[in-house]
């Protein structure tokens, strides 16, 4: 049910069974405001996203807004899959980090971790993030990072993520081109490309990596980078659940730590993805986890609705959506607990019969 | 699965996979023993009933006596839900209260606390309680509570318990008529209400509210009132677990704080009950709740017998029994940790097979 992307199927293994707590990233850019780059929320008002992600994943109900976030052609948040499987077998802890959304979501009781961070700007005239204040952010927050679960399962919202994650592996210098996922199924690659391409001359007189990662960057890829660094010496298993995005973050990380020269163990590290990326063949993730100095264990949940009678869950199949909220970890994690495909499928069905 | 009957549903969200302590107060009031007053327990032996239901929900067994507690139309303890829940997704912990039970129930290794308290006295004679005493005693126990879980389920068993909690929801000047539940589907309204209404005529000179309490409550409902004030401030998740005799519970606690002019964040108290009590139109739960000064969140677990053949459950369906030994808290939890009501459901009925 679970397949291996790269790495031994041990540390997999390893996590059966255990608990874990689920922290969602939450972040904005505005690149998501460009035409034709992400169907990962309501136009306009993609910016709410991560917002109603949390808040359903949380509550099962969206409170900023009065229906759950779809895409134009109607493909449903992935945070359904993530909610269904937290009925099915709960996480034991949902926590939120408000990576610089407009503000935080409308639930009591979840713990929401800010940071006074804003939406990041469009990458094309430049991101303008103090990446080194949010890098920072993230290395305090991994040092001080204490579960009260066996692992972490650490997920993203962020519209338009994966092009500033192809802009930011891009000037870090790696071979990039083909190898990021896109939330369409006929990935807009021409409309991709050129905002990179612009992203990239804006960039041109970045110097240090920390300049170059607030110019195309987002507060999700360089505050994790940072979480991931903070938490490596802790003894904490970390599985990033998470696309070509989650992927990104790693290549940060590989980079920061050629830089200075550094070295991490990354035996408590980990990558859970979705088969819909895993399979992908507009994207590579296998390649971009195989420029790493370390080694990674990556794997993905087998997991599809061929057995869905569902239209609208049926776009994931043809290849829309394909990853988000941490959906590829989750089902991991349900996979892991013993939880069975068909109730998986009948419980985010029954969502949308609601 | 679980329907909101007051509040917010972000504190049952917050519970969702999180460990609980069921703790069990058994109490016992000579109110039991008027003619068709209850039907939780067998006639003559009401004061047993308590004690078989805590060696039930422990062992799977009834130690002093033969059989488990049935009433006289064979309507089976809703010991057996609590039972079933604990073997399909077992509490962390059972502990049990002896708040005036004739002995302690015939177990090992489960923690019971004892209190050097007695049966009470039938109200409509004076139940004559060292009220205080009692309280004071709840005071300090939740003052001294620790849990190794997450959160508190704390149940109740008391044959008549709903009597002596509508005599002092009553005593203490709430609009009480009509709104208390009674194990019998057709309710002894008339036996019920001449009983309150002697003990209200007996109670009459009382001066404060614990001389009040004396009269015409029970152990249970004074016990519980202190824990919660006590426990209320060590940031510790309680739920209650019952029906209107929970909802008289914090009446009183109501009462006090209005005393005392004091007042509590109750953001980590609530109240899960049964189907059966919250849809009861011979009571009303939500009405006693609107009651009190501070927010409350109460909640039910949509569980019913209509997909079940044995006729001794189906009673319940017809509004016999419909709660106790925190039968609606338990399957709360169980709903919150993905159980499945069908598997709920196939384990009551073999406890009726054996």
């Amino acid at each position: 049910m679970i397949k291996t992307i790269i790495g031994e199927v041990d540390f997999l293994e390893s996590l059966r069974g255990k608990s874990a707590t689920f922290i969602l990233s939450m972040a904005s850019t505005k690149t998501a405001n460009i035409d034709g780059i992400t169907q990962a929320g309501i136009k306009g008002l993609m910016h709410l996203t991560p917002i109603l992600d949390a808040e359903f994943l949380c509550t099962g109900a969206v409170r900023s807004l009065s229906n759950i976030a779809e895409t134009p052609k109607g493909v449903p948040t992935p945070a359904l899959i993530t909610r269904a499987v937290h009925l099915l077998k709960p996480y034991r802890n949902i926590e939120l980090l408000n990576l610089g959304v407009c503000h935080t979501p409308k639930v009591s009781y979840f713990k929401t971790y800010s940071f006074e961070l804003n939406e990041s700007g469009s990458i094309d005239t430049g991101a303008k993030i103090d990446s080194e204040s949010v890098f920072k952010k993230g290395l305090d927050f991994g040092q001080n990072l204490n579960l009260d679960s066996d692992y972490l399962l650490l997920a993203e919202s962020i519209p338009a993520g994966t092009t500033t994650a192809y802009a930011t592996a891009k000037i870090l210098g790696y071979d990039a081109d083909g190898k990021f996922s896109s939330s369409y199924k006929d990935a807009p690659a021409g409309i991709k490309k050129d905002i990179v391409e612009k992203a990239l001359q804006n960039a041109n007189g970045a110097q240090d990596i920390f300049e170059k990662l607030g110019c195309v960057g987002d507060n999700m890829l360089i505050f994790n980078a940072g979480l991931i660094l903070g938490a490596i010496d802790k003894n904490i298993k970390i599985v990033l659940c998470g696309g070509t995005q989650m992927a990104a973050v790693l290549l940060i990380v590989n980079s920061i730590l050629q830089e200075m020269g550094g070295e991490i163990s990354s035996s408590n590290l980990a990558l859970f993805t979705t088969k819909w990326v895993a399979t992908d063949s507009n994207s590579d993730i296998k390649a971009l986890l195989e420029m790493l100095d370390f080694k990674i264990n990556a794997y993905y949940a087998d997991f599809d609705f061929s057995t869905s009678n569902h239209p609208a869950l049926k776009l994931y199949d043809s290849g829309e959506a394909k990853e988000g909220v941490g959906a590829g970890g989750a089902l991991c994690y349900a996979f892991l607990n013993g939880v069975k495909k068909a109730d998986i499928i009948e419980q985010i069905e029954s969502f949308l019969k609601q």
